[in-house]
């Protein structure tokens, strides 16, 4: 089995993502995660797996002995959230996930409280914070420094694993899980399709799915990237590109709405420039709605999903971060190997 | 009973402090709030039974056994602790009264650390980080966001309480508990009387007992506001306004101190221009103070209370910061409904 | 028995540091200290007992059930870290500390967050702080502050101890435990000697054991001040000055690399002057060192420390960051008495 500490750091950075997948595989669990860096990770196998295993958390956080056994499963492990972003709601989720499984904890959200100020190099300082915990929950905008990292820490006299994705899926799975399953749908994303994301991480893993139509409804400047397109054409995988939200909603099973992302503006106010106005969701998109269908959103929204929206039973934005915690839990609880024994509670 | 689901937010606002009352109880408790936002909810039966369980805990609380049951009420709940303004104490006081009970927590402590600065409303922002928790512990000087927040989670798919009131009155209930108890009593409140939220409160808390008289000492540009005054008139409260402290002291079985709250003078200084020489506690005052009297404060202090009395026995002060806590969990225990579980602990 | 009851404030800080030894134990069980905050408070036998602790926590943390032994000691304390210099490593490794045996915890790490602006005095909030804890793990820049907290605590109605110090020595200790025990060693001291707190402290720890030389390499500017040296000839210690690392390496069993502290320049720049390319560990070094030698750096590091070094099996510095937390562990058991209870688990 391909492992990281048989291959240099360069060699593992040029390959394609999914050729990096079994080198961030548990080598001692069947399709486990041991570094979980990116959505390419994921087949449908191991996202069923997932769902399953937060779906059972979820109900077992219900009873409060429920909650006692899943907090006796980690408490003897502690997590370290680096955050290097500004990021309140996935800081939380994260913690909360962590905390349903007993995991203690410790923070580094702010660069400036670290020593790096004086003159440390980034791989230094999480190396030395990795000395205090068991595992590292990471976000940070620097691309490949959660590759980086997992390939250092494996490759140290004490390897511990590192997180950093992002699973909207599971709110997809939850939904149609009484109602035949995520199959045969069409999927709707619309908003700001370039520079998001969870909408180029949701793309890929629906792939994994039967028969999931995407329908790409964004301005032109803003729209889907070639290279999501292109996986999706490999795989075969149906598609639409339109410039028309309510006909995409009519015949939608989910709308994934986004925010426009001014804070990635090159030239600043760029985004101000572009029209949006036929990219928001409303009490006219709601109408069109199918009753089945649902609402998502990644949070946090500006206007693009009118506050009248919020209480329709199809809205699904609210969950969709509690379901975030969930499958986060779930994951977590899987890297340590304790699916099986979760799975068996009460059995 | 009235119910926070079956008011629209519009109408709940408008309705007087003490109308809100029922909307904030817990309709499956007698006499215990879900919600507490303020000091209108607190009627002397509820403050007593507060008491005698904030005693209780503190009691349970020195023996690692009575620790450890304590810890056990509440360890499959997280609570979140949502300071936008910063206040080092209050936040540890009441994460400690969480700690206490078992809870695991997560804050929010800088709005800049949180997506507000995506373009997010406040509400939407409280309302995603309540997805991982199941209370918020809220301190904001937006007045009226707590309220609003609580009318929206009750009304959310999820409803979880939220706590921001101040309980000093805990340390005037202790102190007199076994001299028999608060009654009879004249309470001094002496300082910055016209801008602090403690003093409004407590004199308010205090006209649920029988034959409480109030002093207020204050410069006359810091006088205690006329609607404090009439709500004394109106429950036939005998009050005092004096600008005399030490006359005052000698006749008191309490003096609660305060610090000159220049942070919301609204022209730069004016606080500094009022002569303040004369509402300072200091070695005169200590001798005229009654045997049985007591010295608060709400801390931090500047230079109203002479360091010289911090080792004086009615120098309760830092006893109330520890009382503090207490209360806090008690409240907490209570909301949980925990409060008979403890009391009758060990029985 | 000395007591810090016993002595006014002024009294107690004249005295040199080794006369307030005894005022700092814990006066109900044999040489362990209540406060830790220097150096000179640790003897041979107390630091072999504290290695032995932290050896025990180590062995005992690998496996679940000693992991969870060790939580259910502390979960009945709380523990502030009071930081008012950022920190990261040092913060999350105390942190961690705590975890272990399971205290809970709340930080306070900038004092802008604090309501010292409001005019409140340091000792005031720290005071109050304490209020809602069990002990207090304190880093500052401020001479001294920690030393008037815990006779300030030690005197107030409610006395909670204090831990300030580091203790470096645990890795050196442990290096040569199965190679015949720290004496008759050679310890070098390389790059900023001057400034560093971690050398002086080092250094005087090990005049505790038998027949260590000490090597002080450094350029002129920086080297170790003459305080230290008068202590190693007080105490008949051999040491050598230097300005060659090689040579110094090639006999050495030991070698502490330390950063060049330029955040305590008194004239911006001045460290920038001093040249320090001869006082750098590299590749060379690294064949001149001894095969059972190790490398130290109390972290972090620039360039003092070549990254080609960091897998050779002889570089101690990332375990020398675990280690630091397990000594801390120890010393936190230690202090509340739980020394003998972890010795004697599973015995």
């Amino acid at each position: 089995m391909a492992k990281l500490t048989d291959v240099a750091w360069n060699e593992f950075e040029a390959l394609p993502l999914e050729a990096k997948r079994p080198y961030l595989a548990n080598p001692d669990l069947p399709n486990t995660p041991y570094h979980t860096l990116f959505a390419q990770q994921f087949d449908r196998d191991l996202l069923e797996r997932l769902a399953a295993l937060a779906n059972r958390i979820r109900f077992m956080a219900k009873s409060k002995e429920g909650a006692l056994y899943l907090k006796s499963l980690l408490p003897h492990k502690r997590a370290m959230l680096y955050f290097s972003q500004p990021s309140s709601r996935t800081f939380l989720s994260h913690l909360a996930a962590c905390q349903i499984l007993g995991l203690t904890w410790g923070s580094v959200r702010d660069a400036a409280t670290s020593s790096e100020f004086k003159g440390e190099s980034r791989e230094d300082s999480i190396r030395t914070f990795s000395s205090y915990f068991d595992m590292i929950i990471m976000r940070t905008p620097e691309k490949g420094l959660a590759e980086q990292m997992a390939w250092e820490l494996s490759n140290s006299y004490r390897p511990i694993p590192i997180i950093q994705a992002l699973l909207d899926i599971y709110t997809l799975l939850r939904s149609f899980e009484t109602k035949g399953g995520l199959r045969n749908r069409t999927v709707t994303f619309c908003g700001d399709l370039l520079r998001g994301r969870t909408v180029r991480s949701l793309s890929y893993l629906l792939t994994n799915f039967e028969n999931i139509r995407q329908v790409f409804v964004a301005p032109p400047e803003l729209q889907v990237p070639e290279d999501v397109l292109a996986i999706l054409r490999a795989k075969g995988v149906q598609y639409a590109i339109s410039g028309n939200l309510r006909e995409a909603v009519s015949l939608s099973d989910a709308v994934y709405m986004t925010r426009i992302q001014d804070e990635w503006d090159q030239s600043k106010g760029e985004s101000a420039r572009i029209d949006t106005h036929l990219f928001k969701f409303g009490a006219e998109e709601l109408k069109l709605l199918p009753p089945d269908g649902i609402i998502m959103h990644p949070l946090p929204r500006r206007d693009e999903i009118a506050t009248c929206c919020d209480r329709d039973p199809r809205a699904m934005y609210w969950r969709q971060m509690r379901n975030g915690m969930w499958i986060r839990s779930a994951l977590i609880a899987m890297t340590f190997g304790f699916e099986k024994q979760i799975m068996c509670f009460g059995a």
